[in-house]
């Protein structure tokens, strides 16, 4: 056992770090705010992001999600953990300065293993370099997201088309995004998990209509989260179905693990920094005539978030170990275990920050307020909690028996 | 003892509740909606709602909050929290039906005790008649608010006027109010609690600037929270010095009492309309085949939200009777007690509505995000959590020797 | 709506606590070692508790549990509950004093209602006079406590005796009881809930076995809770039946309402004095030169207690007195939420003090510790609280639909 | 990163487990009970534990947590941590098995690092053989444990001797102890962390009375934990003084460390045994017809109870690798967070283990009565919860300013 990170992650970590400080920390407001008023359907990324964007990418710093060292950083997810916390940092800018913006770092993975060659060259080189954005239509209005096979969104074949009928939400950073990732039911009669299909959707396709970006905690601007209709949008079959008819939930499934994993990574650089601004406050603010620093609440506050911190860490880099030494499924508890704790970790952690800091705290002179309402939604997508409870519980149920030491007999009986 | 409500509150509430059915709700989100678009500083109220204002005059639910029957409806705070809760279900838009909206309720109470006979005039009449708003400027960005004898804004006394300079912010609605209401030192060297006046300021006063309106998790728009300065700014202090001169922080303080209480009555409200939406969602909605309600998980959420809304209004009802009963000061404790808990509890009860909705619950289709980021705030203002616990502490300390029964004598030294 | 105490309660409660001032809280102690070690099969009550129930006797305080003034207080369960929670303070001890221990007061309210003339006569009243003690002999260590339908104990008639097989645990206070009142299966075909009989059955009866005193958290000593085996044991059935036969369900049930309720009201006494030893030790504690009611974690303690003492307080009050306005069955989710509410309450109180006293408070040189293991099966016992959730989630589940206003309709769709 | 257990803990863990599955746990309650019954001040160990012993130490399970191999395992804390956890399963017996029981195993470790020939002689190598047991007298009834340089008990020396006055209290394992380890106040007037020695007192010195056992959480009987005063309690110094006037405090602070850990690896070991025997009950109980398991009120505490434990493992882990890196000193934040969160943590899977259990979960059919009854003190020994949070509180505040990233500047002042 050896809790340091490889030399790797570790030089990587300072290079990022570095950049982080010199240009992301000094353009994240104006950089929030850009990404808020200048995107459009024709702008995926405003100005100052590809301005930071160029230079991350000259420096090398560039598609460090990617497991692949063809096309990415080739790290393992254990390393990639160690500088995606950093990145989290700035969560809602610093993502795009690397290109490891959700959804694109998911799709541009699935693309890598799945894409035909054509498809390769329409969407995942462009993506790989930097020029466009995707997105991904998975979850429903009318549907329960956490069972993925019971989508009512579908698509039948036509000629040599796929003819989509369905709605979807949620769909991040719809605004901008020159293709959807849709998933949809092909073969409603077929086995359980081999209904669906994943389609290449290019997004100014007749029928597809972006009908609202979803408020999000109240926010609705920039790339957003939007409500799609797809009416009779027909795509042509081949040069549009991912990984073959049928391999939708296969694909989706492998999309979530290490998908989760990197929300979490990210949310504990998060916490990290909502844990770094409750200190600076508490040591420069007064009142009565002392620092908050010297007050208990305020050092309750500290020490139980770097307890929380620190446990939700290690629990997300172990699971992302687990995840490069067997996989996905044979991860699963660990994946389960790392999502529902460390979302829950992070806003409660963010929570008490804003408390520290009163009216600014709750305000948008801090960042963390725009943390809270950017994140609440990871105890609900990707597996709410109670979903991940559940997974839990079966494993651990089924562990039962193993080993027979444990049992309690009572004395008299 | 006896929990049943007057016949007043009964009769009032029954009123009230038919109103609401009949007008409020149908009208709730478009209300919403024009609160955040039309308001302007020439605009107090939109149409809509200046629509519904005079329906809920014309009935005579009117200045429901007032306790002085000559202005309002003189209830008892106890009768009014029977009401106020019915109020708070739709609590962005229902208190400006009855011209209970905060500020401008505490604005009109502390008028109503203060003002002179012009001061009445140009200000309590238009107040109480619905025809204006106005705004309360206490809250400093630079200094603790939970601090009010350590404020920075400054007034001197030049030739007849007084000459105000400082900086405030989360000035409540201060969009369309024609008045503000803000405290400012005057006897910097006078005795602690005699240092600050209240003076009324007009908001197109020369010198009067609205900066910028504060986001509260993430909303900017509608009457808002603003940052104020005052620059040189300048009123007769004659007409404008409310209740005598370094007579400001015994009128905030008599405000504060009801105030809290009136926003943790609110709050009662918004739990339980929380709580109705999460059980008619659990009905509805199916996953993998079976209701929500059927399962364990929401049923925790259910039964615990309940448990803690009924503890919650116990102890409001409880400090409000006290407050009739005794008043502001001999009251102090229980009011801290219910400043504590409610807002605490109303926000963890629409979180859990938040969690059963899904990606419903962080967007605007249901009102529970809108809740969410509304209230957060009430965990800060009008004495932060950690005030009010340093309040009951120093409070229960103070009881320890009034009864010698509890000592434990250890056996054996 | 009045929170004030009625003066019949009033004047009781000033009796009570006199009483509790001047002959309980000095011999606690003692009383509490002396029930430890004297109490045995002939022995129900020590001398010093003899002694103090004379005493108490002679004072009128006595039976104040009973609602029937014939025999006892008639006290309504309200003004019974502002008494209850003084004598709940020294929890381990006060009920003798006033003849209101469980399970006898629970015996002789059905007792009460129930009895026989001959079994008045022979059970009742040496109860109401304090004579002997009885137990209650209802859950069984093989079959689920909350499922009182399923119970497997079964007594057949044969002649005219019943003849019980089968096992009980947990019948508390068994040691010293002359009777016992076992609830057993008769018509194993009847309808669910007339299957069971209640059967009094003397404790020297052959058949009757006191096999063990179950450890309750640690403590065996005393009056104890007992597994009893009972096999072929013969009692004459119309000397024995209690109620009639089938009735032993609605006879539970009829007890339980009550039951719960009084536990809950001792339970706040327990928390009032763990607080007020909270505070005193919090006075008269100096660490690194500062007492310890200087340091915010402890007022953290104090202040979250006084807030959940305040509101169990006064959820138990309202539920006692809806169950005195309306009856058990109509007061059920008031029940519930109160025996959700309280003991987990007073545990977390309980559990606070004891780390305010560090050593000395998981030592019995305070009575936090015993506090804490007496009263740690209250969330399991009388319904265990996920019960009681499921009571509540139910109930609230089951109100969805009646009003209207709630809705909830995604915008666009 | 690798969390892979070294080669050397996995072989020994093997071994371990085998002799717990072969050895520990079908004796387990006996050797409980022996305990109980069969310790006095000439019996250390029970005759079921002596026979287990010398399985163990002919098997080379032995002496397993001394990091010295002369002597000892010669494991680094890491790697004792995995075995560690195992042996925590029964942690009320398994310790004594492998001669790895606190105080001796602490106890062991000073002796080896500080005696004098004389010393080891005659009292580390009895310890290493098993052959007697020691005690730890540190914590005072009248000063506060979280400030160990306000140490009421002192020594003076007197010819040759050191004569000890003072009271000391939760000196565990006392009866049955050859010698006791007393820390007492040399020097009141020199540098404050340089006023206390460690002095040896044989348990039959004339002077050293043990005064009472004390109820820990209800229990006293076994090795207990004594309150023991010290009445001219002569001993000579040259013999009795352990590393050097004046080294009290740095001793204990040594000592502390691993200490700290130790307690923390034995607990999550408790709380995966509580896990174990949750997931058991829960697969075997049936209630209304189905299995616990089946419900979600217990799927919730099952994997609620995983997830806090993982992080709470992966924090202990993390910490001993720390502290086997860096050190003692270097390691304290890690070392305070895994203090704070593992007891707890501990606490709450045991308690929910209880009221999955039910009447069997609060008796002493299932260890977990048990289980929670010896541990919660360990909220409070070694430094209490708060104590830690302060610690943490105060490194956290050090490191603001070391970055300069965070800062948040409010946009328009």
């Amino acid at each position: 056992m050896d809790f340091e990170p490889s030399d790797r992650a570790k030089a990587l970590l300072e290079r990022v770090r570095a950049f982080m400080d010199e240009h992301v920390y000094p353009n994240e407001r104006e950089a929030e705010e850009a990404l808020d008023r200048e995107v459009d359907a024709d702008t995926p990324f405003p100005r100052i992001l590809v301005e930071l964007r160029e230079k991350a990418r000259s420096e090398g710093l560039w598609n460090l999600a990617l497991p692949d060292p063809e096309v990415g950083s080739g790290l393992s997810n254990l390393d990639y953990g160690v500088v995606s916390e950093e990145i989290g940092r700035a969560t809602l800018v610093a993502p795009y300065c690397f290109n490891v913006q959700p959804p694109d770092s998911g799709n541009m993975e699935i693309l890598g293993e799945h894409a035909t060659p054509a498809q390769r060259e329409r969407w995942l080189e462009p993506l790989l370099d930097g020029d466009i954005r995707s997105c991904y239509s998975m979850t429903e209005p009318d549907t329960a997201g956490s069972d993925p096979t019971g989508l009512a969104c579908a698509a039948v074949l036509d000629g040599g088309d796929w003819v989509i009928n369905g709605k979807k939400w949620w769909t991040t950073n719809a605004l901008g995004a020159q293709v959807a990732i849709v998933m949809a039911v092909t073969d409603p009669d077929g086995p359980k998990h081999a209904r669906a299909t994943m389609i290449l959707v290019p997004t100014d396709t007749k029928g597809f209509t972006m009908v609202r970006p979803l408020s999000n905690m109240g926010h609705t601007a920039g790339p957003g989260h939007w409500e799609i209709h797809y009416e009779d949008c027909r795509v042509p079959a081949d040069l549009s179905t991912l990984g073959g008819r049928g391999a939708g939930f296969k694909i989706s499934q492998d999309r979530l693990g290490p998908g989760r994993i990197h929300h979490c990574m990210r949310l504990i650089g998060v916490a990290e920094r909502a844990l770094e601004l409750m200190c600076e406050r508490a040591q420069s603010r007064e009142m009565f005539g002392t620092a908050l620093a010297e007050r208990q609440f305020i050092q309750d506050f500290i020490a139980t978030s770097r307890t929380e911190i620190d446990q939700a860490r290690l629990v997300t880099w172990h699971a992302a170990w687990k995840l490069d030494q067997v996989g996905n499924r044979a991860a699963r508890e660990e994946l389960s275990v790392t999502k529902l704790a460390v979302p829950t970790m992070a806003l409660n952690v963010v929570d008490r920050a804003i408390q520290v800091f009163g009216g600014a705290g709750v305000s948008d002179d801090t960042p963390l307020a725009g943390m809270y309402r950017y994140n609440r939604m990871l105890r609900i997508g990707d597996g709410a909690d109670e979903v991940h409870k559940q997974v839990i519980a079966r494993m651990e149920l089924a562990k039962v028996g193993k080993r027979a030491t444990a049992s309690a007999t009572p004395v008299a009986s």
